[in-house]
């Protein structure tokens, strides 16, 4: 049984999308470590028999690179070593991202992720909802071996993951969300959790909470320019390239940063044409959107906000002693922001 | 903002369905600790601002009588006093229960709750399950204001519960459920919360170890005494007194004690005959189920049981000294058998 969730571990052959530096995933020098976090993963939930067990094989399929645990384990090593409780952590911080995947999916109505059906295409909703609360709850109940500030740390971001969500979705369709309310949205969303990532890693190895503190907005401003560059992929990507649908934020009624600065840069008649241009359902839509924010420097002013959290990211590593991990730590801030997908 | 889900708390007038104990609400010894975890409940929720906080204000008519809280509250009154650390942990069962409602209410399609429309027939699917996780995550951050074992004994709790509802839910339609499995089913989706209540309602009071192992008897006797009161209500209860729609179990394909005990017990042609019945839409369905479950002496079997389980509920309070809570708290498992909703 532990190893029902652990597809092979190979620095030579990284999941599809784990960056590389050096020629070589650069999640090799902490493969031993996610392998272990895998096993902790699947261990705390063996003891599902039929007819749910299918469900917890079929949860493989919702693995990806490990971005989370990896971020918590090469901070961890970073900043003084691997114990234990970053095991237990980087289980937690993935089965968290887990579970807002098995909703997310139920919340975009996805019949595939991956190229395997989804929990939802598969089970039904009902099954996938409770799939996700439990996976949401054992999540808290591994972290509690480890101690009360870890629980407080890992409840805290999610909270404010599931908060982010929240707002999200309670804002879809809104054509007047203001810049501050679209940074809070993603602070929650994306950045608590990838924050909380880097702290863990930095407070279980025994650093400073100076360093952690580093740490924490090495996490959140990575998160920060993965979702940004994520946003701007959406709205001007290549989808054979990415090899996902891309506009779906424009209709699910999502306004990202580069719309936003659009609409507060337009004069507003033509900011009402863009809302105009944005609800319609012509089929260049995208295209006619790409126009007209390349005309207003919308691309490149979400690209240099990107551009902006990288180097924040880079400059909270300053302090950090020379190491090999330090230096993927590093390299992770330019693939953030320019990744393909 | 702290009172905005504190309805009047009045121990002569208790909301709907608290059990009465002597004349007077059997939760008036305790209505200023649920007062003040019903404020604690509301300050960790008052943060968010518009357009969510319309959601938080519509929770308010998701709270029932509390029951929860208040098995928490009376094992701690009954095991030397209430503290702080009652008042933070009865807020956090309480967020957990109204999570799962949030959560049943989708995978019910249920419209209307206490006569008023339910969240995702107001806001949607989508709302509804974010809020769920975003009130499954708060209850848990806030639990970690008590301490590591705190964290542990309520999230190996709800990972109980929602592990059982979702074995529910992968049984639905299953007509050959055990009755062990049914146990299982039922010891996690109800039984673990209010026996974790009583844990912790003698453990934050200074109870021994062994105190605290009779108090999660008693909650987890109450508990299954109250489901399976639940589900006989449920079989041949009086729609008008229950004051709401009975005979849902049939319709969803789960089967409950009375129904496994008749499976089991009649020949099986017979059971196969009532299985076919149960399946069937035949208007008198109902009616023509309980003959049956009387003929095989099912529904008296359940009642048993479900008395039984009212038995070691009492037992499990003996060794209490005498006080006006531990009387309750006796009162209390007659009542989890003998309600009528």
């Amino acid at each position: 049984m532990p190893t029902l969730l652990t597809p092979p571990v190979d620095a030579n052959t990284p999941p599809n999308g784990v960056p590389k530096v050096a020629g070589r995933s650069a999640f090799a020098p902490i493969a031993a470590d996610i392998a272990e976090a895998d096993r902790l993963f699947a261990e705390s939930l063996a003891g599902y028999r039929s007819p749910v067990a299918p469900l917890i094989q079929h949860l493989r399929h919702y693995r990806g690179k490990r971005l989370r645990p990896a971020l918590l384990l090469l901070t961890a090593k970073a900043c003084g070593g691997v114990n234990p409780h970053h095991h237990i952590l980087a289980a937690a911080v993935e089965m968290i991202h887990t579970a807002t995947l098995v909703h997310d999916d139920v919340l975009d109505e996805a019949t595939t992720r991956r190229h395997i059906p989804t929990f939802n295409a598969e089970w039904g909703n009902k099954v996938s909802i409770l799939l996700g609360d439990m996976l949401f709850t054992q999540a808290f109940h591994i972290t509690s071996r480890v101690d009360r500030r870890a629980c407080e740390l890992i409840g805290g971001a999610t909270n404010r993951v599931c908060g982010g969500e929240l707002k999200q979705v309670c804002n879809r369709g809104n054509w007047h969300l203001s810049e501050a309310d679209y940074f809070d949205i993603l602070d929650g969303k994306t950045a608590a959790l990838t924050a909380v990532c880097g702290r863990l890693g930095a407070v279980y190895a025994g650093a400073s909470e100076d360093v952690a503190d580093k740490m924490e907005t090495y996490g959140r401003c990575v998160g920060l320019a993965f979702q940004i560059a994520d946003d701007l992929l959406d709205l001007t990507g290549d989808e054979a390239k990415a090899g996902k649908t891309l506009g779906t934020d424009l209709e699910e009624g999502k306004l990202t940063l580069p719309l936003i600065h659009a609409l507060n840069t337009l004069p507003s008649t033509a900011a009402d044409e863009l809302r105009h241009l944005i609800r319609s359902d012509r089929p260049d839509k995208r295209r006619k959107v790409a126009e007209v924010l390349t005309r207003t420097g919308s691309l490149a002013y979400a690209k240099r906000a990107a551009e902006e959290f990288g180097r924040q990211a880079r400059a909270a590593l300053a302090d950090l002693l020379p190491s090999e991990c330090k230096h993927i730590l590093e390299q992770l801030t330019d693939w953030s922001v320019k990744r393909e997908r």
